[in-house]
């Protein structure tokens, strides 16, 4: 980190400010789409401060002279990282939810301040919210023509040029005709003329496309007005149109340049429009209102479809996730034989674990950055690694490793939590493992009737540490893409309080959930055990209505030297011997002598 | 029930409706308080159409040769007893939810047509929404001056005279002035000059004040006006005060005549003043309205207080409970000889279970309508006895009996579900009474850390019938009072899936809470296990924050005939063997004889 160069940024950055009139300026890392993940043209905040996190925001006010003048906002996940990463005589630290940039900005910023913010970059409750508490103190929040960072980032990389990419019907099990005619219908149902469908993954399964332009989510950037009349535009950089993107779009979808997307947006005039608030950026309002057209806020209509798998889309996330299972299990046979020599480090795991997973040709990314935790590290739920955190596997401790891959027939979402010997683990962690996999056992075996929620199920994975006054303060399940996002809404199994996104939705047949609950102690381990889950109908003998259940899609050995087995109920060791004897099953023709002896120790009944 | 009556009663409301000018009216069950029981004067329901049930509403059109030109809105509790009491001749039968007197009006009142409303029995929210509905087809929702029924109804009874009771502190734990200075800390804090309390619960609470108003709940008719300087004033028929009520509430409380309070309510003009939207109805927003005070929606700042019991609240309760045990369990003796001769009924055996209750000095009423279910009568969770609807409890049948007692030092409410002998019981009912009981263990057992909600509990009541297709149709769990309402909120323990009012709130540590899983088998049985619970700290070594726990207050033999012990873990057959060893504890010292001996039997180990 070359701080010279950050406070030349910063400097540069000031005096683009305060040649537009503005006192201040609000940088998240976020984009046009609200994605989750961005691509290297959108990282304005690692450009300008350093901070190489998923989650933060920077506010710089233009005046150098205040005392704050600047300040760095981000998680509990950060707060150790941002120390390292940004410099601190030109960054306050501030942590959110503790704080946030408005709170910061209404106590620090001068009376009747301008502030700027990118409206293509902030959701419009954001904006209300931030606008109402700045004019509270005489000030106001601007929207800016072109963003400023841009305007000083000389070397800023361009969005990316790779080709959009045909998703074949063999995947996607249905057409993209018949998804647009599903949208068509609903637009004609609710009255409305069109909607815009910004998020990337929404556009990538309405029209059956993929691409790269995003890290671990296999996306292409563009936007979509889809119409009531069944005919769509998607707005694209005309270098990423193949032929073969044209062939497979047909006549009903008009190509327009990405570029045309704002304006396309003023055609809408006098139109009844359906914008998701959730997932359309505040410059998107905006363009809607100043062009007269009537904006109905209405969930993006693909959301729930596309969480809904069809059957073709299960088979191939089935299929995925075999091969993955393998490539997971030769990961941890090479783990149980390497890492009590105690040569291992997090980073050289991570890395083996993707060799192992790179054998396979359908694999295009992994689904999101490998959490390789050893001992401590893996007591932050979200770690990642860096040269500067990087642990070497000790012997006789708890390494944890949450890893997925983005295969063309599914998206895969694994942790595993092992014991690196050669020696006994000791009874708390024992313990505390036991009864992390009695949660998860709990929500696998779970049946509940058509209607219940995540939030209705979350307290089955956490009973069992409850009731010896621990917890986890992360949720217990998120939804999963086909060769998408790995994390995917709308559902969710998380505490309802708080109102995390997703947890009053209806849990419904097909749906992919993760099934993850852990127990972190600070200073010492981490432990996790996640597979993913699909919600499906069961028949019930003398039932009184619907009931649902989960099938387990992951199919990996759970480290067995950590059980407590006194701790575990009849019902709890016979699903155990159930799903090792499923891994054995669909693992064991895939492997053979070493790796192949080891699943087999792994898999016998308890 | 004399048919011609209501039809005359019908034909006067029509001609008052006419010389008003109105189209029509809704009569709903309710008072000024919207209290959950309503003194015979506010029962104009039952008076116009015959309907004895606790919930439903009747929509009358004016012109009597419309088709439909009345109906009948009950709930799936109430669709046999409407039939029974309401004369389908008169009334068209609706059940809601699913359809409401809102949609029927839309699809029945004529185009144009004034609905009239009595804004005193009416929440705000409700009116707001009828009158969206009337004005999208051209019509009108009206405020009538003075109920139109009441003016038809002759020998109407005239609201209770008798006193309102001073509550002494040896119950109470608090004096009303340090209540009183709390609400005024409240309303300081939120910049309020004022609150209208109008819930009867929360003005007993708050006054320390008890009375005989309303049936089953121990309140006086009365409405306050709570200031931020610490005075209140009482609005309070003045037969009701007694010198003693005068000397309690002292100088800082101006009593004033119950039918001030309407003009008093524009004494509030300019004043900022906080009203609950759940709990003030429609008219008091309207007074306040027009006489210029700024409304604030708030909660009743006296309902969270309220439902956090303090130490003499808890001691009180307990008392109460053990006694009501006594008499609970000798009935339950009482059962186990005279049920199996076959010549006891629903009505014999409530009487007989009252009988048992009056002994007490302190039992001033019971808490609620016992529900007295034999055999197929149990299946409805909310059945009420009556002596059309009275059944034999049949010999090797199931008998459902949920009561409970307002006692000067606290308010039970219990449920125990017993097998008429002298045969065994099935084995279905035993399997589905030990699912019930199951679920009422796992929630009795709850740790759950500070910040949990009711919606996040309640599926481990419901866990062990869902695993087996199965659920029932009501919530687990609701607060109860302190020698006041037996449903009191804001907690609640339910499915969060719907919106139950109440399991968003955070459970708090000296709260009261029932515990009452169940299964309803439609036309056979009823199954329901009820006890009162109080939510404790719980000193956990090692734990990570606060946690919570439940003591369970109720102290009774559950069936141990309907128990499937194959079915129960180790751990539920402990709390079993603790829960009988300490009813044994309790209950012993106060029985002799054959009843000592039933009781030792029943409380022996599993």
């Amino acid at each position: 980190m070359l701080m010279n160069t950050h406070e030349a940024r910063l400097d540069a950055l000031r005096k683009e400010l305060k040649a537009r009139g503005l006192d201040g300026f609000v940088i998240p890392i976020s984009d046009e789409h609200m994605s989750e993940y961005v691509g290297a043209y959108a990282q304005r905040l690692e450009w300008l401060t350093g901070f190489g996190g998923s989650a933060g925001t920077a506010v710089v006010l233009a005046d150098a002279t205040l005392a704050p003048a600047a300040a760095m906002f981000v998680d509990g996940r950060y707060t150790l990282q941002v120390r390292d990463q940004v410099d601190g005589r030109l960054y306050a630290y501030e942590n959110v939810p503790a704080t946030s940039p408005a709170a910061w900005l209404s106590d620090h910023a001068p009376k009747g301040a301008k502030i700027g913010y990118d409206a293509w970059l902030h959701g419009s409750k954001w904006a209300e919210g931030v606008e109402r508490i700045l004019a509270a103190k005489g000030g106001a929040l601007v929207a800016v023509e072109g963003n400023p960072v841009d305007a000083v980032w000389e070397d800023q990389p361009l969005p990316s040029a790779a080709p959009a990419l045909v998703h074949p019907d063999q995947f996607t099990g249905e057409v993209s005709e018949a998804k647009r005619a599903a949208v068509s219908e609903w637009l004609t149902a609710k009255r409305l003329d069109a909607t815009v469908v910004t998020a990337l993954d929404s556009i990538a399964w309405l029209l059956n496309i993929r691409g790269t332009d995003v890290e671990r989510t296999p996306v292409a950037l563009s936007y979509v007005i889809a119409r009531a009349d069944g005919t769509a535009d998607l707005f694209i950089a005309g270098e990423k149109v193949t032929d073969e993107l044209k062939r497979h779009l047909g006549n009903a979808v008009t190509i327009r340049e990405r570029s045309a997307f704002a304006g396309a947006l003023r055609e809408l005039a006098g139109k009844r429009v359906a914008v998701d608030p959730e997932r359309a950026v505040s410059a998107i309002f905006e363009e809607l209102r100043k062009a007269g057209a009537t904006l109905v806020e209405e969930r993006d209509p693909t959301v729930l479809p596309k969480a809904i798998k069809n059957p073709v889309e299960q088979a191939g996330h089935r299929a995925a996730q075999g091969r993955d299972a393998a490539a997971v299990t030769r990961f941890l046979h090479w783990l149980s034989v390497e890492a009590p020599k105690g040569e291992v480090t997090e980073l050289s795991a991570a890395a083996k674990l993707q060799d192992f997973r790179s054998v396979d040709p359908t694999l295009r990314d992994l689904s999101f950055d490998t959490i390789s935790g050893a001992g401590p590290n893996g007591a932050s739920p979200h770690y990642r690694v860096s040269e500067e955190t990087n642990r070497a596997l000790e012997p006789n401790s708890v390494y944890l490793v949450d890893s997925g891959g983005q295969y063309l027939d599914g998206t895969t979402d694994i942790t595993r939590t092992v014991w690196v010997g050669p020696g006994e683990p000791f009874a708390e962690v024992k313990d505390r493992f036991t009864r992390v996999l009695k949660g998860h056992i709990a929500l696998a075996l779970a049946i509940f009737p058509k209607g219940t929620v995540g939030g209705q199920l979350d307290v089955l994975a956490r009973h069992a540490l409850w009731q010896v006054g621990l917890d986890y303060a992360h949720g217990t399940g998120h939804g999963v893409g086909s060769f998408l996002s790995v994390h995917e809404g709308p559902q969710r199994i998380g505490k309802s309080a708080g109102g995390q996104a997703g947890t009053d939705q209806a849990l419904l047949p097909g749906m992919f959930l993760s099934n993850e609950p852990g127990y972190y102690k600070t200073g010492e381990y981490g432990i996790r055990i996640e597979n993913l889950i699909l919600v499906e109908p069961r028949e019930i003998a003398g039932s009184d209505g619907e009931y649902y259940g989960f099938e387990t899609l992951t199919h990996v050995p759970i480290e067995r030297r950590l059980v407590d087995t006194a701790l575990l109920t009849a019902e709890e060791i016979a699903w155990w011997n159930a799903y090792h004897a499923r891994v054995l099953e669909i693992v064991a023709p895939q492997l053979e002598g070493e790796a192949l002896a080891w699943l087999e120790v792994q898999c016998a009944a308890l």
